[in-house]
């Protein structure tokens, strides 16, 4: 395998359609600067209240992409 | 900002249909005697299985609300 | 209640199609080879990324089924 | 299954007798206000030390009840 | 000593003014109902941004009281 | 010492006598199908709850096994 | 609400003269070349220590920005 | 209340009769050596097996005693 | 650099006056039997609670010197 | 990518001549009867001293391997 | 000492040869677009297996530089 | 076995070579003032960078001893 190196960087995607469509929106976002995404971990999953029911999950992933050297 | 108190209470909700389903249950339980939630954190993800697939989820979520003093 | 013995395993399913899809795959292979399993916890959600969109999600299960002693 | 949700609430019992007396304790205070009590966890064990010994053991459990909704 | 029993309850206050006054001001929302406060543990600190500076502390607390059996 | 290559299995042992019975019954469950097992780890302890009282401990321990090479 | 992203970034910020006063610190350089900075967590305090006192708090925090998409 | 000062020795007590006589020792140890000993808390219980049954139960516990300045 | 080994210890400090004024505490009392203390890390905060009111902050540090051979 | 379900299981190898060394033992010894290790994670780094050296290092890893349906 | 202000970056770096070596491959890669960096902790160590034995070290590390004001 | 009582140091070894002599120079060290040392376990990898290489790895250790009683 090549020695190849990843930086993570970590987001919070929101949605109101639950928690893969938040994370959907966070790489959507995160594919406007940064080319070569490998992997992602969920680390925090939480959601916004209003009226006494979700009306947006907020979930934290964290990114890994190859670095170009 | 307002100097507002949060009080946490924490329950497990439960649903066949799946993750977003089950914290929608504990919500709407929650609701019945608890006014002003603000968010929620997902802590712990579990199923019951029956017949070798998943007949439950378990979901246990933090909810914040906001404390009327 | 009986005093029963469950054993733990530990597995990561795979789907494109979404959290509870990979675990459902993971139950299907786990349900070769045990029987009577109970309940599962998750501990860890991550996805390969592919042009900029999640196309495989890998969830990590525990799985407790009883001991037939 | 049903669908019921389950809320959860901790307490520290204590006891001079041991670890599962102290749970004990917890569990007999918590009754008097709360029915339907499902299951509890420990989280933490502690112990309050006089003369170079143990002489109260101090159990923090976290326990789940069915709410009725 | 007696075998109390403790009841431990969470939550976040919020100041302008740092972080002792964050839980002061929890402290002050929870006595309104709560009697026999023993003891809290801070288990998350973070704030609120407004201009690039701290405008609101968020200080989460589990309290601990005695419960009068 | 030799280079011995150690398994670890993961269990929950049930009773209603206490946390070292259960531990103690996982084990016997365990010597069934093992050998050579050398120590174990506590990692979880849960009860189930009947009539306001524990009628069930349940204690997850992690047990470290020689593999025969 | 809008689907906003956030990202994360994480710094250490030090003082003399306190703990709030190294997070000031860290969300002032943050704020040279980071716009829409929204919270913040506090994820370690530590201290350098001077002739047996401490002479400089430092305090990592994680920091939550809206991402312009 | 005094301002004291606390200091936390960390030690791994053993003993075949279960999990209290292990923290008994512990202290029983400690006390030699150790005055003004105030409270306990176990971090780690683990034992060692032979003949496939516990023969050991081995300990570890933090312990605070006030410091004397 | 020197291939110099450092040694932990930890301390609790109180104070009525904060957190920093605790932790302060700690170090001064460190200070009459520890030479050469080089960094602190902070790994828990508690209050004792009187009247409603924070009366007293117990901070645990974890302490590291360099130790002399 | 295929949906491959991958089982988690975890070992302790050791050795006298480093931590890749022991890592590499439990390997060997999981090769004998697992086929389609995939990658592996290090849980825990543990050492066994004798005379004032460490004698043998213990190394607890976590292997995936893919499950052939 | 100066207050600086710190920010921490996340890399996986990897090689065939070791842990130390995958360390110094991540921090290769970082020093061509980071300077001033000062430490570094290890968080994830992790391999590829090949053939029932590791072809690449995956050691994940926080990296800490000096940000300039 | 002996109901032996083990105490545990926590100590940081630091080394230009690596993760495996930065250990053994923390244990010689502690070789100085302990004797009876059983057992360690590496608690925290980390390293100090000049130049953009490691000049320096310290790696925590906690050490247990037997206590002589």
């Amino acid at each position: 395998m090549n020695d190849h190196v990843y930086k993570h960087i970590e987001l919070t995607g929101t949605s109101a359609d639950g928690i893969e469509a938040a994370v959907g929106n966070a790489l959507a976002v995160a594919a406007l600067s940064v080319r070569h995404m490998r992997w992602l971990e969920v680390i925090d999953t939480r959601a916004h209240i209003e009226g006494g029911r979700v009306d947006q999950w907020q979930v934290t992933v964290r990114i890994a992409f190859t670095v170009e050297s």
